[in-house]
């Protein structure tokens, strides 16, 4: 956990596990949302910024592969059953977006800060549902976490490379996202707060 | 070509390919943009009909493989030192939204023969552009051909599927788009009309 360890402030709360594992179809419907937002994002990084080959290169390539794991969600929920539903998004990425710098190059280095953040999570709570979830759902999310755990370190070393301060920028994103993460949130998401 | 040989109703002017022979380093630069649209739009079309698993499966397979080619592109402009630039975007995408049905399920139907037609277009450019282009770029758009047309094939059964009367509506969208890649155009893009 060398590269990421220190990037969340806060630890998923254990009632958010406690919630996932009974409402896992949500969870799983969810979690395709965020892989298709995922590459996304990666999507319109490469929009925004196409004069940087070498961003455009590594967005094209994570997005690719959070397509990949889209698929496999899809996959999963027809296997196990699930009905489709829309769920409205969680209020996560919008509350992290609000705190984005709006110039440049200051934007562009949040959204790779953010992006390493949201990661970053996305692991720490595949490794926290593998042993509270049956299989074949702890299987397929063990065989996810490392993929969530190289993103962080990509987006934060695509931040690093391409601004000075990252570090104090870093610690003020993570608090909105720890916030985020872990207060109370009547909504239950893949990203949600504690259950309240 | 059998599967998407009627498609187009106009072919290619002559004069596209002269001025893409001689402005090649603009098409490439362009082309980047073109794959890089061609994901994005499989993705838009993955967030408006989350329900439609097959559709989605298949979108999020044919972005991968966009996403992929734009870095072919990107590999391509690299070594051949072509220098980047923005380009604004050619009238082509913009004036076939502008014929899309806006109501359900039409606006669906439309999209997908749309992207058959842009597909189809594609293919019949890059196979007009391969005697016409230098090494390396003469066998790198030999390369990709092959999956443009494959793409349109895609597009117009995945609309087949989802609705009745797709042939006439095919018909008036081609009119448009035989319009738009045929008639004078002041801009050079890779689906711009004939050099004005």
């Amino acid at each position: 956990m060398h590269a990421t360890s220190g990037l969340l402030q806060a630890a998923t709360d254990p009632r958010w596990f406690e919630c996932a594992a009974v409402r896992w179809q949500e969870l799983v419907l969810d979690h395709a949302n965020c892989e298709k937002k995922a590459a996304s994002t990666a999507l319109s990084l490469m929009f925004a910024y196409p004069e940087d080959f070498e961003l455009a290169d590594r967005m094209s390539r994570l997005a690719r592969e959070e397509l990949r794991h889209f698929e496999l969600v899809q996959q999963k929920l027809r296997t196990l059953g699930v009905p489709f539903r829309r769920l409205s998004p969680a209020r996560y990425a919008d509350g992290l977006r609000k705190s984005l710098r709006r110039t440049e190059p200051g934007r562009c280095i949040d959204l790779l800060l953010t992006g390493a953040l949201i990661e970053a999570r996305s692991h720490e709570r595949f490794v926290g549902l593998i042993p509270r979830l049956d299989e074949p759902l702890a299987a397929f999310y063990d065989s996810l976490a490392a993929a969530e755990y190289r993103h962080a370190g990509l987006y934060l070393r695509l931040a690093e490379q391409r601004g000075e301060g990252t570090v104090e920028r870093l610690a003020a994103l993570a608090a909105v996202e720890a916030e985020l993460a872990t207060s109370p949130d009547p909504e239950f998401r893949f990203h949600s707060g504690t259950p309240a």
